[in-house]
C-alpha cells in the first residue's frame, strides 16, 4: 500500500503507477538513503522526539538493512514505489511498528534531495579519480614521446611543427579545468536539505547543524523552500559532464584522424580496436567513435534537464524526478569514457618517424617572416613577402625550401642565402621558448607544472 | 568469439567491450532482425548464391529462432555483442555451419539500418493509435462538456469567455498535426538499406526491389553510402516525439493549474492523483507533472542525437549506435504519456458552475468596443474608450458591469443604456460565429470536422 | 502612444519597453503584414463592417505603405512598438482617423501568426531553390568526376573503393529528404489564423474561407485558440534547418579532411579559402568550418524554441515572441550556407590520380572473401580466412596483394593462383552492380534517378 | 585588402566574405583589443623586438584609436574583416608603416582569445552587479512583507502555510549560487592566451608573466595549443546564464500565476504591464513572460555552442567564431532580465489579506499528524489517520477544521478536543523553528545571513 493511500478512495491506475514509480533507478540511492535515515533517527532521538531506546532500535534495524544492500541481499517487492518506501517497508518487517516513527518531521522531498547530494559527492570523488587517471596517462605519454615532432594543425591544415609532448599536454589542461569544476560543484552541492520537510521546515527541534556535520555536509540549507526544489547541482553536473565529453570527443576525433592510413601517425592497440562483420581487413577505432558519439548524448541530457527545470512553477514538483536518470546515465557514461581513453592513450603506438616526414617546409613560413623581421622588415611586409613566395611555389608545385634564392630576392631584397637555414625544424621549435610554447625547454617546464597540478589536485581528493 | 576476431592478435579490453556492446538495447530489434534475415536468405537463394535447399534450411532455422523470441525463450549468452551476432550464433547452433552462409553479401551496417526502420514503422503505427486514442478522448470530452463556459485566457490572464468544448478541441488539432508528422516520417523512412553492404553495395545479384516489396519498404535505397549512414528518420522521430511532448506538456500545465484550489475548475480522479509521505491532505497531479517533466527530456534526446550526427565525417561510424537508446526511450515515453493523458482526460471531473462564476464582466470589454463600432465609432477609438472605463473601475475596485451610465457617457457620448446588454456571456459567445470561433454553432461544425479528421486518419493506419 | 495605453495610469518602464519591443526584428514581416491587412480590410468590407468606400480608402492607403516598404522609404519612429503598430500609425498619417477601423475584429495575436506563416511560405520557396541549387551542383560534379575512384571509408578507415560520383550523390539524397520536409512543413503551415481574434474568434461575419483563398492559405484554422498559439511550424522549420545543417556539416567535414595535405584528394578554389594573419603559407577552409560551426548553432536554436514552447500554459503568451529571431536567423544561416556550399563544390579541384593511388589492396579483402564464397566456402569461414591473411601481412608490414600464394593456401586450401585477379579495383567496382551500389552502371542509373527527382521537385516549386 | 591576400591568386567569393566577416559582432571587443595591443607593443619593446621609440609611437597611436572608440568616432570601412584588422588598418593611417610591426610574434588566434577573456571579465563584474541588485530587491521585499502569510505550494497544490518573506528569500539563494558560479568561471577564464601565437607559441622572448600581470590575468596559459582553442569559459558562461535564466523563469512563472485574478495575491505595477490591441481590459504580465521565454533561448544557445565545440578536431578552427554571437546575446539577455525583475519585484503590490484568506485548514493536516505524534502515535499511523479524516471531509465537501470531534475520534482514539487548537496558522508557522524553516524567528535569522552573504559577495566584486 502507498504511504498516502488512506486519503484516497481509489487506487492508482496501473499505467500511472508505471509512469510514477522511480524504484527502477532510485534504488541506486539505497545506501545513502539508509545512511541518511540512520542520521535522522539519531537527530530525532537527540531532539527528544524518539526515546534513546527507540532511536537505537531504529538505527540497529537500519544498520541491518544497510548490510542487506551491501551484500546485495535486499529484496525489492512489486509494491515498492521508490527507494524510501522500500526501506521503510523493510524496516517495518525488521523492527515492527516502531518503524512508523522514522519519518517523523521529514518528507520524501527533503529526504531524496539529501540522498541525491550524498550520492553526488561520492560519485564526484570517484569521477575525479577517473579524470586524474587520464591526466596521468597523458603526462606519461608526453614523457614517453619526448623528442617526437608533430605537424601542428590549425583549421586542420598543417600550420607549424610542434612537439608531440606539447600536443598531448594540450589535452591535459582542459581535464584540469574539468576537475576544478567537479570539485567546485561538489562543494557547492554539499548543503543539506534534510530537516526542511516538504517545503516549510520541520516542526521538531532537530539540530540541523549537528546533523549536517554528521552526514558530511558543509552546512544545512538556509531556506526550506529552496532546499527541496534546488537541482542546480544536477544541472551543473550535467554541464560539467557534457563539457568533459566535448574534451574527450575532441581528443577522440584527433586520434581517429591520426590513426587513418592517410595520416599514419598512430596505430591503436588491438585491445582498443574492432573489426567488421563483412570486411575482413577492417580495424576500426570503435571506442573513440563511441566516446565521440556519447559526447553528443551528454549535451542532450543537459539540454533536457534545463528544459524540465525551466518549466517548474514552485517548490517541489514531480517533474524533478527526471533529474536522476539523466545524472546517473551521465555519470556512468563519462566514467567509462575516461577509463577507456586512459587505456587507449597508454597503449597506442606512435609512428614518430612518419610524423616528422610529414612536415612540409611551408610549415616554416612564419619563421621566414620572422627572419625578415630580424632584418628590420616590418612583420606585415615580411608576411606578405613570404606569402608571395608560397603562391609562387604553389604554381610551380615546388616545395618552399627549394625556391631559388633569385626568386626570393626578386620578391624582397632582404632575403639572403642564410634564409635556407630557417628550414631547420628543431631550430624552429627551439625558438618558441616563451612560457607555454613548444620549445623543448618550455615543454619541460610545462611538464613540471603538470606534475605539480596533478599532485595538488590529488591531495585534495 | 567476435565475428571479426581472426584479424586481431589480442582480445578487446573488457571496458571497451562494455562500452561497445549494444545487446542490452538492440535486442529490442530481435524480431525484425530475424524477419530481415529470412528475407535476405530468400533473396540470396533467388540470386543463386544459396541453393534452394540451403535457403530453405536457413529460413527454417530462422523461423525457429523467431519462435523463440516470440515465446521469450531465446537465451542470450555473455559473448553476444549485438542482436545480429546473437542470432547468427544461435542459427549456427540450430542448423550448423550452413549458418555461416547467411551473412554473404551483407554487412551489419545495412542490416541494422534495415532492422531499425522496420521497427520504426511498427512503432509508428502503434504510436499513431495512441495519438488517436487521446484525440478521441478529447472529442468525447468536448461533447460531454457541451454548454460549459470557461474564462478563456491569454497571458494567463482572463481574456474572453470560450466554450470548454472549444478549449478541449484546441488540444485536438495539435495532435492531428503530430499524427500527420508521424505518418510522413514513417513513410519517408521506409526506404530499404538492405543490400547496400558496408558502404559500396553488395556484389551479389540480389533483386533489391523484390526484397523491398517483401519487407514492406517503399523502395530500395538508391545510394549505398547514404543508406548505411542515414539516420534522418531517427532524428525526425525524436523531433516529432519532442513536439508531441510539448503539446502534452502544455495540456498538462493547464490541467495542473485548473485543478488547483485557487482555480477550482477541475478535479482529477483519484486514479490519476497521488499523495504525500508527510502531508496527509495532499492530492497531487503527479501524472501531469511527469508528463510535463518528460517533455523536457525528449527535447534533450533530440538535441543529443543532432549533436552526435553533426560530428560524423563519413558513411558509417560507430557513433551512430547512440541512435537506438534515444529512440527507444522516446518511443516508450511518449506512448505511456499519451495513454495516461487519455485516461486522465476521460476521468477528470469538471466544475462547470465554478468556471462560469469565475467569468468577470471585464471579459466582455472587447464586446463593448464592438458595441461602439456598431454605432460607427472607429475600433481604435472604441478600444480606448473602454480601456478608460476599465481604468476607472480598477481605481474604484468596481466590476465593469456596475459602472454607472453617466460615467460611460462621460468617457464617450456614444454609450447608451443598451450597453448593459452586452454583459451577456451567452450572447457574447454566440457572436463569435465565424468559422473557428467559439460560438456554439461554430464549435458544432468544428466537432464534425474533428470526427471526420479522426476517421480519415484512422483509415490510413 | 501604445495602442492600449488608456487602460493604464503609468507608462512602461524604459527597460521593459526595450525588452518588449519587437520592431528590431519583426519589421522583416512588413510586406506580408500590409498584404494581410489589405485582405482583412477587403473582408471587413465584404462583411459590411466597412462601407465599400472605407474599405477602398484603407486598401489604397495600405497600398501606398506597401510601396514605401518596397522602396525602402518607410520611416520607423521611436514609438513603434512592433510592425503592426508601425503600419497602423502610418496608415493614420496617410488616411486619417479612418485608419482606426482597420483593426476591427482582429487582434495582433491572429495578425502576427498570419504574417509569420505568409513569410514562412515565401522563405520556404526560396530556400527550396537553394537546396536544389546545391543538389544540382552535386549532380553536375558527379557527372564531371565520372570514372574517378575514391577509397571509400567507414569508421574513417579505408573500407572499399567507390566511385567518386557515387560519393557525391550520397550527399544528394539527404538534401532531397530535406526538400521534402520543407515542402511538407510549408504545406502544413498554410492554415490561416486570421479571423481568430485574440483567442475566441472574431465577432464579425467575415468569410474566412474566402479570406484564406485570397491570401494563398489552404484553409482557415479550425480552432481559434490553437490558431493563435500554434508555433509548430516554427519548431518544425528549425528542426528541418538543423537537420539540413547536419547534412552540410557532414559534407563540410569530409571536404575539410579530403583537402588536407595528408589526404591530398581535393584542393579548394582560392575564392573559397582564407589565409592567416601570422602564417604566410596557410590556406584555410574557413567557409567549410563556418558551415560546420553554424550547424551547431542551428541545433541550439531548435532546442531553445522547444524549451520555450514547452513552458507555455495557454493560448497566446508573450513568450512566443521568441519564435521570430530564431527562425529568421536560421533561415538566413541555412540559405547562405547552401549557396556557399554550391559554389565551393562546383569550383574545387579533384585530384583523381592521388585518390586512386591511395587505395590499398586491403580494400579488396571483402572481394577475397567473396572469391572463397564463390568456391563454396561459407561466408563466415571465408571472412575469417581473409582476416587471418590480413593479420599476417600486418605483422610483416606487407601489402595484402603481395602475400605469397603458399601463405594463402596455408590459411585456407581453397585459395588458388587466380586470387590475385581479385585485386583489380575496376572489377571490384563492377561487381557492386545491384541497385544502389557503386558499379559504374548502377551509378549511371542512380544519376538518371537523381535527375528525375530534381526535375520533379523543381516542378513543384 | 586582406592581411593574407598575397598568398592567393583570386579574391574571396562575396558570399564567403559575408559568411566569414565577424566585424558586425566582434567590434564589441574594440576597446579590449586596443588595450591588449598596447600591452603587446610594450612587451615587444621590453623584449627588444621594437626599439623604445617604436614601442612608444605604436602605443601612442593605439591610445588615439582607443579614444576614437571611447568617443564613438571610429570609422569602420567596408574592407574591415574583423576588429583586429580594422584596428591595424587604422593604426597604419595614424602612424604609417611602423604599424606593420605591431603584429610581430602574434596571431589573431591568441589575440581574439585574449580579447574575449578580457571582455568576459568586465562583463562578469557588471553582471554580478545585476545579480546583486535583484538579490537586494528580494531581501528588501522580504523585509517589507514581514508578517504576510502565503499558502505554500508543492505540486502547485496548497501544502503548508509559509511566510511570504520566506518565499521571497527562496529566490535569493539560487541567485547567490549563480553569483558564485559567475565569480568562479570568471576567475578560471583569466588565464592569458597572448603570446601563444597561432598554435605553437611565440618565437620572440616576450615575458608573458609580466604581460599577464599588466592585463589583469592570473597567469599566462601554460600550453599554446590549448590556449588558442579553449572556449570552456564561453560554454561555462552560457551554462551559468542558462541556469540563471531558469531561476528567473521559475520566479516569473510564480509571479504570473500569483497575479492572475484567480489567485489574486499580487498586482504588477502598471510600469511592468502591457495591454492588448483588441481587448481593452487586458493587463498582461509581458515582462515576466519574456523573461520566461528568453530562458528557453539561453538553454538553446548553450546546447548550440556545445554541439559546435564537440565537432572540433584540433587547435584553432574557424567554427570557434560562433562563440561570440552566442555569448554576447546571452550576456545582454540575462542582464536586462535581471534588471527588469529587480524593478518588477520592487514595485509590485502584494495583497496579504487575500493570501491569508486563501489558506485552507487542510494546510494544517501535517500539524494534526504531529499532534498525534506528540501523543505517542507513530508518525506513519498518525499520517494515515489524518488522511482518512481528509478523505471524509472531501466526500462531505466540508472544511477539515469543521469535522466534528466524534468523527475524529472514530478515526483515531488519540484525538481530543484540543485538536482544534492546531488550526492556528501562526502557531503552525512558529513550530517550524528549526534552522531554514518558516517560523518568524528562523526567517529573521535567515535574513541576517542573507545580508551577510550579500555584503560579502559585494566586497569581492
Amino acid at each position: 500500500m502507498k504511504l498516502w493511500q488512506k486519503r484516497f478512495r481509489a487506487p492508482l491506475d496501473p499505467l500511472v503507477e508505471q509512469l510514477n514509480n522511480s524504484i527502477s533507478f532510485d534504488q541506486r540511492l539505497a545506501k545513502v538513503d539508509v545512511t541518511g535515515s540512520i542520521a535522522w533517527a539519531g537527530a530525532l532521538a537527540k531532539a527528544g522526539v524518539l526515546t534513546p531506546d527507540e532511536g537505537q532500535a531504529i538505527q540497529t534495524g537500519l544498520g541491518q538493512i544497510l548490510g542487506e544492500f551491501e551484500g546485495n541481499e535486499f529484496q525489492f517487492l512489486p509494491g515498492d514505489e521508490d527507494i524510501h518506501t522500500a526501506v521503510e517497508r523493510r524496516l517495518g518487517e525488521v523492527i515492527g511498528p516502531l518503524a512508523g516513527k522514522l519519518h517523523t518531521g521529514r518528507s520524501r522531498n527533503d529526504q531524496v534531495a539529501t540522498d541525491f547530494r550524498l550520492w553526488l559527492a561520492e560519485m564526484a570523488q570517484s569521477l575525479t579519480g577517473d579524470v586524474h587517471a587520464l591526466q596521468a596517462a597523458l603526462v606519461e605519454r608526453a614523457e614517453r614521446d619526448a623528442g617526437i615532432v608533430l605537424p601542428g594543425m590549425t583549421h586542420f591544415q598543417q600550420a607549424q611543427p610542434v612537439l608531440l609532448s606539447h600536443w598531448w599536454l594540450s589535452h591535459f589542461w582542459p581535464l584540469g579545468r574539468d576537475g576544478e569544476r567537479i570539485a567546485q560543484l561538489s562543494q557547492r552541492a554539499m548543503v543539506m536539505p534534510l530537516g526542511c520537510g516538504a517545503l516549510a521546515g520541520t516542526s521538531y527541534p532537530v539540530d540541523r547543524f549537528d546533523l549536517a556535520q554528521q552526514l558530511g555536509f558543509r552546512a544545512p540549507a538556509p531556506n526550506s523552500l529552496d532546499a527541496v526544489s534546488d537541482r542546480d547541482f544536477a544541472a551543473e553536473f550535467l554541464f560539467t559532464a557534457a563539457l568533459l565529453g566535448v574534451h574527450l570527443s575532441r581528443l577522440a576525433e584527433a586520434l581517429i584522424l591520426y590513426s587513418t592510413r592517410e595520416f599514419g601517425w598512430m596505430t591503436l592497440a588491438d585491445e582498443y580496436s574492432t573489426g567488421s562483420s563483412l570486411m575482413p581487413q577492417k580495424k576500426n577505432p570503435d571506442p573513440l567513435e563511441l566516446v565521440r558519439g556519447k559526447s553528443g548524448v551528454l549535451t542532450g541530457r543537459l539540454a533536457g534537464l534545463l528544459a524540465t527545470l525551466k518549466g517548474l512553477p514552485s517548490a517541489y514538483d514531480k517533474d524533478l524526478q527526471e533529474d536522476k536518470p539523466a545524472v546517473f546515465e551521465a555519470a556512468d557514461t563519462i566514467s567509462i569514457c575516461l577509463k577507456v581513453m586512459a587505456g587507449l592513450v597508454a597503449t597506442l603506438h606512435v609512428h614518430g618517424e612518419r610524423m616528422r616526414a610529414a612536415i612540409q617546409s611551408e610549415g616554416l613560413a612564419t619563421d621566414l617572416a620572422d627572419y625578415l623581421v630580424m632584418k628590420g622588415v616590418p612583420f606585415r611586409e615580411a608576411h606578405g613577402a613570404v606569402g608571395a613566395a608560397v603562391a609562387l611555389t604553389m604554381e610551380r608545385d615546388q616545395p618552399l625550401a627549394e625556391l631559388p634564392l633569385a626568386d626570393w630576392q626578386a620578391i624582397h631584397p632582404a632575403f639572403d642565402a642564410d634564409l635556407y637555414q630557417v628550414f631547420d625544424v628543431d631550430a624552429s621549435l627551439a625558438r618558441r621558448a616563451a612560457w607555454g610554447g613548444t620549445a623543448p625547454q618550455a615543454v619541460q617546464e610545462q611538464l613540471a607544472l603538470a606534475h605539480r597540478a596533478l599532485e595538488a589536485s590529488e591531495q585534495v581528493d
